[in-house]
């Protein structure tokens, strides 16, 4: 952050200089100074960008991607590697990753590709604009439940039933409530911030700027970036989700603080977890001391504790050089069982497309409201105990085998207990339906069906994730156990003071 | 944090020495050292509490105030300054800004003036004697909101009711909940911790001391640093609530923990929508590069993501040097919208003392309780849209102008929809007060009264903080829109169910 | 962090050489080389363990046990111990503590002990092998609460009832819930993560590890690090609770991060309040500036703001090297009430055991449900005040006695109150049992049973927690006064709801 924007605007621009010295100063390091070509394209974005946006353009001196080219990137060791593609336009070569580099890729798709003073640029860098430089990663995300997180979600009408159940508008007539469909800018900031929006272009729009109107493409659900966000390209994802522009950070994909921005409680609570488990304990404490910026990232030399990117997709080695975990951008291809976000616990489906799926009773849901699995769609026990094995190899490198052992199967006796916790939380529902209590039609929309959700979505989902992150004491009071076994009583009182008023109900009808 | 509290009591006690000599190690910056004369009252002072009180002295030795005369920080740069006023008296020029100077300030409005060991001084340092060197400050300070937060709460009978409800000790009496007046103690722990109390002098009192008993002012409701404190020198306000005695740090006060004391969940989540935020998320995972002591404050130089501070009152510039926003300590006056603490969202008051606006109905509240403004207390259209436009200026550094525009796009809906629920709920309680179900003489000590302030004051608020802030995810399960659906629910259930109960009542005395 | 494990596996293991390199780089401080012995045993643990757990052997390395001898720390000065035994047999005393040295303590009271390739190890080190060298803190922590955590839960019958209700699983039968008695992984997971298992020795199993299959001892209830487990020595705790394995750092067990693992929301707020503290916006703004690892610990020049372990334990000096306050492992012995996890706040007990309690009414608790004091086994008014006057030795290092006086006012006014809207809830619940509404038996398995014990285990503990410790407003919306006053109100209503239906079944009984 040390090269001054009006620098660059005044000395670039006018001579079209070729190169910028970058000075980064980080942690102790020693001062790292690069010479990297700039295209003469990116050099006209950073001559204006520099006054008008400049926050981003430090951003992006502060960048690896300002500091080596991808011909010098390609040449590193295997294990050191950050870019995965091995066949690049030559252009791409030996010039900084820059602004034109990256927003002018692929034009064809794009239909927010629009020509903006002189230059045809895209607005969304999409993963398949990422994916020239790497490759292997865009892959392994494609693949993936979060590239497919809009859709899983919107496409699925079970939970599109429970979208349009918490955040549509709701007004009071006679007494009753009456609950609209929700609005798109709702849906944006509430299920869709994390999922991501389905972003098109609807023609285009003036826009007035610190330099005057300009005319940009029209996006809808703009701005957006859910990491399963639909781009104007067609592709699905957005990799700014983690690795935030224009720094791409790997340091900050790699500290938990960016998965918590999604993985929080009541209904995913990873980060609350975390911070209360031993390993978040000895990270937050320990932090400064460590590497968050070595690739291969090392055991007990760059860390002395797991952050989440650790267990499920850095690429991880020993003080020796051993591979203990190989890199991957599929974040589920490590887990063996999902343990949130349905009504009970299940093997990994197989496609990151889960609205294939069909339970027993014809609905798009690994199991049945009784919890029987949709075996067709979901990972066999064989591949299960692949990727179990996956995961103890993370933890044996400080843990002995019998230490996790005895960790994994606490797991698995909570896997079973919460879901027989939901399992009678079901039966008390199923109860409040055959006596008309509460309607059916719509699984989420009364109050003792949203004890039921409580049930699964908030409280067995935290205690498994607790168990699994060995998030001391989250099991007991914190969304754990109190509340499970407390919302099966209130459950309960609910039925039996509902269903008197509906018999007084009754009584009168008869009268 | 180099010099020892015994050095200076030895060494300066016996000679009266004049100078301090201040090694200061921070963040990598080369060793400083700094001279300045410390005023022989001031080192009277130390001598003593470098004993008694060692880590105040120490503080104060970390401080600006020990490391640079008013006479020289009056000579930086205009942008450089951190300090306002022009005109000082001689004997404040040429000396450190210590112990005497700061505690001996207008005597003459002190009630809390007393002789402490042959040296008159006052035991609160308010806004008024923090006013000799940062008038600019203190006056926009005291045209806010903040400066009133005691008299705004506590002087307004409907807030005094809320207060009274909820702080109150209760007794059961034949079965019924009989609440007290709050104590005067619990205030200061509960609402005014925060809003301030109001600390006044009754007489004198003896304490007991380490060096034997000695006879102090007896305060009022101390110890408090609520940023709306009233003062026994009339003036409102404490700037110790963000500037911690004795470092009075900038650092601190930029940095989002400072806020988060006061700014947090359930009825002003600042804080925790913002750990949500990429903002947030970008400044833990960096926050160690960035330098927060440096006036101005450089975006993409000192910092890469925005904290409380920068968007709502530091003073912010480019790369280049120019003002993109000017500093402000009157904290509303770069906003447009009052989001939170109402029932309804509303345009900012116009003044800062809130308890002269009335509604339609009489009540001195922005709106009424079906959500009409009081129009003529609040500021009118135009100012909104300048309000509006100095923060987009800030967000401009980073993001494209259709970005922005479209982030306050959600954010205009959010706040229609979420007073759109808040007025549901009030229909709901409205026909619990017809029904006779509660009783509408306090709106805050029923069951169902106050699921409807939790609609607004913790629900709505909520959405409405993580719009504006982007918090992903906050809005929908953790105290958004689940929430704010599910109290409808809920509400409605407790109305039928207590309108059974008293039909069967009215039943049993019709017969 | 520097030395690679395979350079100690291919170094050490042919040569036995017995000296380590250790190179460790901290925050800022110039490079450190330390020369130890390592004994030939340990030498030949970490030959294989570098490989096959290498996490573990880089923490050790960066431990204090691999960089100075027994011998050497013990000729520290007083005030810079870390190590407070003075005996130690002749082989500990000139080489590196290390992996043999602890895992081979004690071995004829262990029953965990077994054969490891050839040396005869326990797996768990208990705070009895720690005593070798550590025996004054030890001697602390064996009479403190904190060692008999598992037994004072566990033996206690009044505590087990709330344990089983919590934590059992539930099945529906006819619509009514069944529960049975908590399973001892699920316990593992919840309230014994924290207060620690009973692991005893059951024959032993053979586990399949990277090199083969292997013997070891077959453990209950593992692994955990509970800090009152009952170990298979026979002795009580878990140093590891605070002191992580391997590193044992001082800087960890001083940062509250540490203590946040088990004192959290709902029901242990100390965390969530100290955040919302000055003090904790001071160490959050300012800690990496501070020296964590300092023995003594300064105030003032090591620290600005307490810690949790400031006040609790920690030895503290002032500048001029004067002791503040002793350094304790009895977590109990600077409190003078117990402000939390029991009904009413109480003197604290006398015994660490408070199995042995007993009230008026023959129960283990420190009080009646109605308040009364069971003063025998509590401390008496004269030792209450002379351990708050230990704390407030700590307050004055930076607070005027007036200011320190003025805090603990308040705190004592917020105990009574806070016991009186206890008390009042506890009215309500027994007015609940008298009209038959819900069943005495088990006064924690019942709805209203549960409204009562959050209005003392989470409203009135966080009120506490936040009045001790200053945590602005947590007092009043978050788990506070909001809650204490709605809760009473909750109670009320579901008494009369439910009552009715009692009358209405009655009725229909009658006829």
């Amino acid at each position: 952050m040390k090269l001054s924007a009006k620098y660059i605007a005044v000395f670039l621009m006018p001579l079209l200089f070729s190169t910028v010295l970058i000075a980064s100063e980080k942690k102790g390091v020693a001062m790292e100074t690069a010479t990297v070509p700039v295209s003469p394209q990116s050099q006209a974005c950073i001559s204006c960008h520099s006054i008008y946006t400049p926050g981003i353009v430090s951003d992006w001196l502060s960048s690896r991607h300002a500091k080596i080219t991808p011909y010098d990137a390609m040449k590193r060791p295997a294990l050191q590697r950050r870019m995965s593609s091995n066949n690049l336009p030559d252009e791409l070569l030996k010039q900084a990753v820059s602004c034109y580099e990256c927003h002018s890729q692929n034009p064809e798709k794009h239909k927010d590709n629009f020509e903006h003073f002189g230059f045809r640029i895209n607005i969304v860098v999409s993963p398949n604009d990422c994916r020239t430089c790497h490759s292997v990663e865009v892959s392994q995300f494609s693949d993936s439940k979060k590239a497919h997180a809009h859709k899983n979600l919107m496409g699925n009408p079970v939970y599109r039933a429970l979208v349009n159940s918490i955040t549509g508008v709701s007004r009071i007539e006679n007494g009753r409530i009456i609950t609209e469909k929700p609005s798109d800018k709702t849906l944006n900031e509430t299920c869709l911030a994390c999922h991501g929006t389905r972003v098109e272009v609807r023609g285009s729009k003036k826009v007035s700027t610190p330099i005057g109107e300009i005319t940009v493409p029209h996006l809808t659900n703009w701005p957006n970036q859910g990491v399963g966000r639909e781009n104007p390209d067609g592709s699905l994802g957005s990799c700014t989700a983690c690795h935030t522009r224009h720094a791409f950070s790997i340091e900050e994909a790699r500290k938990p603080y960016t998965c918590a921005k999604c993985h929080y409680e009541p209904d995913v609570p990873a980060w609350n977890v975390y911070k209360k488990s031993k390993h978040g304990n000895i990270f937050f404490s320990e932090q400064h001391e460590w590497d968050f910026d070595a690739v291969p990232w090392t055991v007990g030399k760059d860390f002395r504790a797991p952050t989440c990117a650790t267990c499920h997709n850095s690429l991880i080695v020993s003080p020796d050089g051993e591979v203990i975990a190989e890199r991957t951008h599929n974040f589920g291809s490590r887990l063996w069982v999902r343990l949130f976000g349905l009504i009970y616990s299940h093997p990994q489906p197989k496609s990151g497309n889960t609205t294939i799926i069909r339970n027993k009773d014809g609905l798009p849901l690994p199991t049945t409201f009784t919890g029987e699995l949709a075996s067709e769609y979901l990972i066999d026990e064989k591949e299960q105990m692949r990727r179990k094995q996956v995961m103890k190899n993370v933890c044996i490198s400080c843990h002995s085998t019998s230490w996790v052992d005895g960790h994994f199967e606490k797991l698995e006796n909570t896997i079973k207990e919460t879901d027989k916790m939901t399992l009678a939380a079901t039966k008390l529902m199923m109860e409040a339906w055959e006596k008309g209590i509460e309607d059916k039609t719509n699984p989420f929309d009364e109050p003792i069906e949203r004890m039921w959700t409580r049930q699964w979505l908030f409280y067995s989902n935290s205690i498994r994730y607790a168990s699994a992150m060995t998030g001391k004491g989250y099991t007991t009071f914190k969304l754990g156990w109190w509340e499970l076994s407390n919302n099966l009583q209130k459950m309960q009182d609910m039925i039996e003071l509902k269903q008197d008023r509906l018999k007084n109900r009754d009584k009168k009808v008869d009268k």
